[in-house]
């Protein structure tokens, strides 16, 4: 038996005690938010309108390059934290490989995912300015999920605007969320004066995330003693999750193994942002080098085939502008893309380090990602959600080129959740009806040219 | 802050070599299974027709106290094991009790409970003995799912017959099980001679547990190479199961905790006897002393209302006849019980304990056990499944009865598994939909009356 445990566990002591800033060892800082009306750069004073007053300044901040996790937040971490670092013995061995596969395993709480992360920190910054509760949109529902639990942890209001899509056919991921004390409202609604006009101009509209933040925005924003929260996509969001490289890295460092390749699944950026960023910083300061690998579903190749450019973060057109990778603030993926990852656009930061080449993105098709997530099923033992499948799949790819070549690679993958309340993309598989809908060229310089003009 | 960690989790190294088998220090060992048309001691010939050859070893042994986890299963249990010791700092708090509340929790895996540790074991002998498959029944589905990733892993075929109402109303779990290449058939089916009968005599039956095990025995009996495996009641499965206890009492040895009382939730018995077993152990050999708390619902309360009796296994009345207390094998609990549990009898080696007085058992309705759940999901993060939460139900009421006399007891109770494919019977709850039907002395005597006669 080989001296590395199946799972390696950090020791309670061991878990990070400060969230590590990316931003602040990046040369070519991401571009700055601006006021969608001016084309201004936000200020702290615009953003609090809509955020909490510390994680604007978090979301500022690109120079300091630790912020210490308060206690508060760090006790709640201990409830489902450290996550797991797993060796993938048996995917190794059922793919022949001289690769060796480490994932961090993000799915092992009840919100299923990495999400969790980043809700218990906004909730926590929320309810200590004194909030009575917070708005968000989600999609899937891992997020909503997440924010649920935050929020009834420090007995906070929580406030959905679940895609209506989702809402109608996620019943359960539903009822997660009611468990945890929240409401949830299907979007487009009738509650918000966005909703109203995009029911009006679209009555059989089953909505989109763009909308549903919207919506939750201009609710936070009317409402007295509440803000808006969001998931993925901004620096804040990186900052938090960091901890889940964070702890990878401390993992791997106690058994002295240096990975070759980390490989995470890209929707807005939150998991690949958190998992890759101690080992970017070491990059991005030059002691060490690590191919890096953004996935993504071909049917939303916002990397592949976006434009690095301004663009609205929302369909509503009511939050800030970020320059970002984006196929256009319109785009909605295909209706029978079942695998998640539906964001138009990608974190400024990661965008950035795109596009001035410390990684690499590639896209993948469905089906394929689904035959990657049913085969670490079978071996690995843990069902995948269709979002850490795509991680999976060009996991497998890159195991199966040293099984060819015989390189002994590290290959480190984010696992970022479990798919539980994702069967019914697992029946379509199953049942041969997913098919691997890919955008035109023609298609794509649609909404590409709905990218806002600036001066 | 306290020296013990939110979470103990054992190193690999640390993980339990050999299962514990409770029997072996049993005065008053459980009473043999009994062939149902001579009323004798099943043979080793007998069972061996139903059953793989070591487990039948396994069941017949009453006297080795410790028997070796093969190898090949003690790498399969790396991948999701050890499951965390939880100290449940939060619920404590929320409480405001000097208790001092652990939980072992053996959610965190797909199969989302503890039924894994017995079927990777069933699954592996089966193996062994060079067969083709292996047959079950499942009510909820987490049997049938643990059974499934197992088989998935040995490349077994895995036929699981799936109670009617749960194969229609839990679609999700179906899903899962044939990501795991299971074949799943709703119960009864037009494939069993037994199923054919009970169809034509109750043409809009919706199936039982009882019902589906005689299916799956049927077809085990009837099919060249494939035989029968069974998720709870049987010795062999909480022999599996100790691995539990054992690494639970690890755990708490690694700290000097000793707890006060223990507590789990009791459907067939596998669980509680898993969790149990080494404390019991120390209790039978006279070197400790612990409080053992059975918790059961009121609808279906086999231990509180049943008889100590012989009684058949299935609905069928092919399985062998098990001395264990029973509500008869006729019994069903009302429809409206959503809380799992669902068995008429209990574990043999369970049911000689509480003869002897080594236990006490508890019925809680089900309204309340779902009060305890949402409780528990919303201070400790994870949303448990039905059946674990009759175990908080009790834990909860213990740690309430410290805070008011200042006892500070230590519990222990067993998490066995996650809800997140329990949602619909969550919604009864949060709709108020839910009532707590419980079976009148009239109606439980009607069921007793079918006990078979013993000369």
């Amino acid at each position: 038996m080989s001296e590395i445990p199946y799972k390696i566990y950090l020791e309670e002591s061991e878990m990070p005690k400060a969230w590590y800033n990316l931003r602040a060892d990046m040369k070519n800082k991401p571009a700055p938010l601006l006021n969608p009306g001016t084309h201004q750069p936000m200020t702290a004073a615009e953003l609090g309108v809509v955020f909490c007053d510390e994680l604007v300044k978090q979301e500022l901040n690109d120079t300091d390059p630790y912020i210490e996790i308060p206690q508060e937040i760090r006790d709640f971490y201990k409830m489902y934290r450290p996550s797991p670092l797993v060796r993938a013995y048996c995917l190794e061995k059922k793919l022949n490989t001289p690769a060796k596969i480490y994932y961090k395993f993000e799915g092992n709480n009840t919100s299923g995912s990495h999400k969790l992360n980043s809700a218990i920190a906004q909730a926590y910054y929320a309810k200590k300015q004194g909030l009575k509760g917070v708005t968000t949109e989600t999609g899937a529902g891992q997020w909503g999920t997440a924010l649920s639990m935050a929020c009834a942890y420090f007995e906070l209001d929580c406030k959905v605007f679940m895609v209506k899509v989702s809402y109608e056919q996620k019943p359960f991921r539903r009822e997660v969320m009611r468990t945890y004390g929240a409401s949830v409202t299907p979007s487009p609604s009738m509650e918000t004066e966005i909703g109203k006009k995009i029911l009006a101009e679209h009555p059989g509209t089953t909505g989109s995330l763009g909308c549903a933040i919207s919506e939750a925005v201009e609710v936070a924003v009317g409402t007295e003693g509440y803000r808006y929260v969001l998931g993925s996509v901004l620096n804040q969001v990186l900052l938090h999750q960091s901890v889940i490289g964070l702890e990878a890295k401390a993992a791997l460092d106690k058994y002295g193994v240096k990975p070759d390749m980390i490989i995470g699944c890209a929707g807005g950026g939150s998991n690949l942002g958190g998992l890759i960023a101690p080992f970017m910083g070491e990059k991005l300061r030059g002691e060490a080098d690590y191919r890096i690998i953004a996935v993504e579903p071909a049917s939303c190749p916002s990397f592949t085939r976006g434009t690095f450019a301004y663009d609205f973060c929302d369909t509503g057109m009511v939050c800030p502008l970020a320059k970002m990778y984006t196929l256009g603030s319109g785009f909605i993926p295909a209706p029978n893309h079942a695998g998640g990852l539906r964001y138009h656009g990608m974190s400024s930061t990661l965008s950035q380090l795109y596009h001035d080449g410390y990684m690499e993105a590639v896209s993948v098709p469905q089906t394929a990602v689904f035959e990657a997530a049913e085969q670490f099923a079978r071996t690995e033992g843990i069902l995948p959600a269709p979002e850490s499948s795509h991680a999976i799949k060009v996991a497998i790819d890159e195991a199966k080129k040293c099984a060819e070549t015989g390189e002994e690679k590290t290959i480190l993958f984010g696992l970022t959740g479990t798919g539980y309340f994702d069967m019914v993309a697992y029946e379509k598989f199953h049942d041969g009806k997913m098919d691997d809908y890919i955008p035109t060229d023609e298609e794509l310089a649609q909404y590409a040219a709905t990218l806002p003009k600036m001066d």
